[in-house]
């Protein structure tokens, strides 16, 4: 079975002048499938489709790109990334106008660990890499990763699960692949995302809930080590409690496993 | 004649799990080669060797780079793109150590506009995007240039040659694809690289010559209106004088003109 398709055609190869690979020049979802569903797909499709407006870029139809997923996916459990280049041409930075962007949808396995992570927690670390900040294209999950890839070779040389990344100027932003959430008192904090990072869909899923009410805030050093709970939070992952940052412990409390039995009940079962 | 090599072979297809298209996670050195020479190729190499460091990529012996390079390159003029990625492999942001690095080695050909823009001048805008900053990839010419493919269709939309980049906190940073000089009065300025932009080897080699002397400072908008000479420099396009910077016009001064004569004696001749 291929687990890859490209432009729809089965096949693991794109063609090197892709602006995607000279210039990051494109976007990506990795989307949760279970029994061949996505809950989160109508989320996904929307930022896609918001990101992809501010880049200019074309959106396919939806359907061709569901029915694409879905046909990768197939009715296991697994995890779909839905990658949208601006295809090939233009000139140097110069994209063509008129280009189709170039759709990429690659399947890979469910991540087994999960299951020990969302029950017994996850060890963090600070990250060296602090990221770069009033950035135009804070919020968008579009290919230019490599801050990410720079921490996470940091935190895989440290040992860690996760870690947590904080802007030039000392303001946390998010974990290397998740959004966070600390609970404060009955304070649930999460960063503001308007100079780095991405709007994960996981996150936006949770502040929707009814039983859910988050605190979009700057976050400083000092506030983290003053948390009762810290949790990360991605689409795919779902919600899983950090229970080491650096020297430090923290407890798994009743928020996050409210939180975790909610993502349980109303995506995944 | 093929205008591609991938790890050497000729073709044109990258594996679709390539970090550099998945993340961005690589570098790129575009190369001017004339009658089967790259004057700049020791300075080229230098910056990928630093770059690749600081990314914890491994490199390429230099002599089969530069042989793929040469293959593709023939004895005409023309531009060889050498990108090096993180090949494939890893968990997601978390790159496999012990995976080898891809080289993609592409040609394309010589920019013939440049004889005009290098005689008559350009036209330039100020961007309306601004550049992050306090980048930890600061100076590095990794493929995250989303901000650049971003600058580069506002400039076209607005009809000019290239465009002025400031960074969030309003200082000068590059020009799309070029370093920025400018000179006002006996002082000959170029912008610190240290939160964002690229480490040009042109301006490197330009800065190496015994009759220039550049000064790297802070540059802010009201600088750029007082200089009498504005220029662009990168190691394709050699020297360009601006003439317009949106509403403002700039003549084509001494300086210009004397270093332009320095390129093409030392580097094109």
């Amino acid at each position: 079975m291929t687990d890859c398709l490209v432009d729809g055609v089965p096949g693991s190869m794109v063609p090197a002048d892709d602006r995607g690979l000279l210039y990051g020049d494109g976007l990506f979802e990795t989307i949760a499938f279970h029994h061949a569903r996505a809950p989160l797909w109508d989320r996904h499709w929307a930022r896609l489709s918001a990101d992809a407006r501010r880049l200019g870029l074309s959106m396919p139809p939806e359907d061709l790109a569901r029915s694409e997923c879905l046909q990768l996916a197939g009715s296991e459990r697994c995890v779909i990334r839905l990658t949208l280049t601006r295809g090939s041409g233009g000139i140097a930075y110069f994209p063509d106008p008129q280009a189709p962007a170039r759709r990429i949808v690659q399947r890979r396995a469910w991540p087994e660990r999960l299951v020990v992570q969302r029950s017994e927690g996850m060890k963090l670390v600070t990250s060296t890499v602090r990221l770069a900040r009033d950035s135009t294209l804070a919020g968008i999950k579009h290919l230019n990763r490599l801050e990410q890839v720079q921490a996470a070779r940091d935190c895989a040389a440290r040992g860690a699960d996760e870690a947590l990344l904080y802007d030039a100027a000392e303001r946390l932003v998010e974990a290397i692949a998740c959004n966070v959430i600390l609970v404060i008192g009955s304070r649930k904090l999460t960063p503001r995302l308007d100079g780095s990072g991405v709007a994960g869909v996981g996150l936006r899923w949770l502040s929707e809930q009814p039983e859910v009410e988050l605190e979009i805030i700057d976050i400083a050093p000092a506030q983290v080590l003053q948390a009762e709970e810290i949790m990360v939070i991605n689409s795919v992952t779902g919600i899983r409690p950090v229970t080491a940052l650096d020297d430090h412990r923290f407890a798994i409390g009743a928020t996050c496993r409210a939180w975790q039995r909610l993502w349980s009940e109303r995506l995944e079962s």
